[in-house]
C-alpha cells in the first residue's frame, strides 16, 4: 500500500481503537480468507477511500459526489433532460428527483418544462451555478491531485485506463 | 467497453427508456465533460455493476455484499472482536451492530461476551453458519466468475492486483 495511504489508515486506525475502547492486541491484522479473491472488495475499498478524500476536500462548498457528477453532466449537455441525465449517471429517477430539488433549493440550477411536456424537464445550470461550479471544480481538481499523489501519477493514470475500458 | 457489458447497459437503458417514457433522442450518449477526468467517477461506475451483478446471483441466499464480507471474516478470524471486525472492514460501529444483529437472528452468527468484558463481543460462525456459508461460497463463486467472463480473465487480475496495491 502506498505510504500516505497506509499513514491516513493508521491514523483512522488509531481513532478507532481510541473511541471503541479496544485493546491493542484486538487490532491486529486479520486474515481476509476468501475475501482476498474478490474484485468488487478491493474496488469497494479503494472507492471508499476516494469518495472519503472528495467529501473532505468538497466540505467548503458542501457538494457530495453524486451533486458534482449531476452538476458537471448539465454544464457539458445544457438543457437536457432529467431522465437523460439519470440514465447517464445511473440514478434512479427519485433519488435524482430529491438530489436537483436540493440543487434548485441552492440556486444552481433551473428546470424547463420540454417541449411543452409536462412530464420531462430540460435542465440547466443558472448564473449562479456556473459561479459556484468554478470554486467546486477548484476544490475537485485539488482532490484528484491528492489521489495522483497518493496513488503515484502514472499508476492513477494506469488504473483510469483499466477502469475506463470497462464503461 | 466490452461487449457483454455493453450488451447489459444497453439492456438497462432500454428498460429505463421504457419506464421513463422519453423520446429516444433524449437518450443520446452525453458528454462527460469535466467529469472525464475523476478515477472516483469511473472507480463508483464499475464498483457498482460489480455489486449490482452480486446482489443478483446472492439473491437465492438473500445476501448483501457487507453481510458476505463479515461472514467471510468470521470465518477466517473466529473468536475476533466486534471491533476488530468493524475495523477491517471499515463498517461504522451502528451499522455493523444491525448487520450482526441480522445474521444473529437468521442463526448463522453467534456473539460471545469476551474474556469477561461485557463491552468487546468475541464473533463465531454457528453450525448452521457454516453450511451456509458453503452454499453462499457457490453462488459468489459464479459472480466471481461471470466477472472474469465479462473483464476478462486476464484483465480482471491486472485490475485486482492494481487495487491490491492500495490495501
Amino acid at each position: 500500500m502506498d505510504t500516505r495511504l497506509k499513514r491516513q489508515r493508521a491514523a483512522d486506525h488509531r481513532i478507532a481503537e481510541r473511541d471503541s475502547a479496544v485493546a491493542p492486541d484486538q487490532t491486529d491484522r486479520l486474515k481476509l480468507g476468501t475475501l482476498d479473491g474478490h474484485l468488487g472488495y478491493f474496488l469497494r475499498r479503494l472507492q471508499v477511500s476516494v469518495f472519503k478524500d472528495f467529501i473532505r476536500t468538497l466540505a467548503p462548498m458542501d457538494v457530495r459526489p453524486a451533486q458534482y457528477s449531476v452538476l458537471l453532466l448539465i454544464e457539458a449537455n445544457p438543457g437536457r433532460s432529467q431522465a437523460a441525465i439519470g440514465q447517464a449517471l445511473e440514478i434512479e429517477r427519485a433519488r435524482l428527483a430529491r438530489l436537483l430539488h436540493v440543487l434548485e433549493g441552492r440556486g444552481w440550477i433551473e428546470r424547463c418544462a420540454a417541449n411543452g411536456d409536462g412530464r420531462s424537464h430540460s435542465l440547466y445550470l443558472t448564473r449562479a451555478g456556473e459561479k459556484a461550479l468554478v470554486r467546486i471544480k477548484a476544490l475537485a481538481a485539488r482532490h484528484e491531485a491528492w489521489l495522483a499523489e497518493t496513488l503515484g501519477s502514472k499508476r492513477r493514470l494506469q488504473l483510469m485506463d483499466h477502469l475506463k475500458e470497462f464503461g
